[in-house]
């Protein structure tokens, strides 16, 4: 069955979050000959990150920098790390989150997009209206 | 920080653990207007499947066919779903195997290539070696 509209863009990312990204990134590079990022901090997201690079997409590696941090919480519940949230791209945010409200679907937070951590309007839906994954849709304008 | 070498290639697919494949991929229709392939019966593997495309890569559902299914389990432990695990694409499955024993990281199983729901050889790696996250390698000749 073929989808009419298409909504969903690229995969941007697929998010891991881990629990020391020096350890989990070296074995990335050493076991599987990946590519690795420097290391970025965005203290706004509560985060450092790498970006580990393969030819269609890329993983997102992230260690929170404190207890408030997004992904703290759910290290608590998985201390050793695991998939967090995986990212679309649309070309237009406001028009998704028209149609997943008509869908029924809850967006997270008061709904209202913020600026994620590749400086673009990002939200994340509610995980539980999508068989416990929590994805994130980036608006990246020049696809 | 760049590898000289890269083992691994595309992201083939991300896959995602679902109690009931109509009802995960109808939301992903409706409200994120995806393609949705129809749902492939692969009792060799002990699951059903569909492909979510993407324009770089693609989600699949499974759902377990039985109790004995591989992702049954991971159900017990997450009963409304969540990713499984992801797949990248590797040119020399054996090569890839040999760095990874070097390495250090553990091929679940016996260690041996099976062939996996695509009719290519495939092996997975021990979670615990890279931060909690189900990595399975498929050797695409063709790439």
């Amino acid at each position: 069955m073929k989808g009419i509209l298409s909504e969903i863009g690229r995969l941007n990312h697929i998010a891991i979050a881990v629990p020391n990204i020096q350890k989990a990134s070296s074995i990335w590079e050493n076991a599987l000959g990946a590519n690795i990022s420097s290391t970025q901090s965005l203290p706004e997201h509560g985060v450092k990150i790498v970006f580990i690079e393969s030819p269609n997409t890329k993983v997102e590696l992230l260690e929170p920098l404190n207890k408030q941090s997004p992904i703290s919480k759910f290290l608590e519940r998985n201390p050793n790390g695991g998939m967090h949230h995986m990212c679309y791209e649309v070309s237009n945010l406001e028009n998704a989150i028209e149609k997943l409200i008509a869908a029924g679907v809850k967006i997270l937070g008061d709904g209202i997009p913020k600026i994620g951590a590749h400086g673009n309007p990002v939200i994340f839906l509610n995980p539980g209206d999508f068989s416990g994954t929590l994805i994130e849709l980036e608006e990246i304008k020049s696809n």
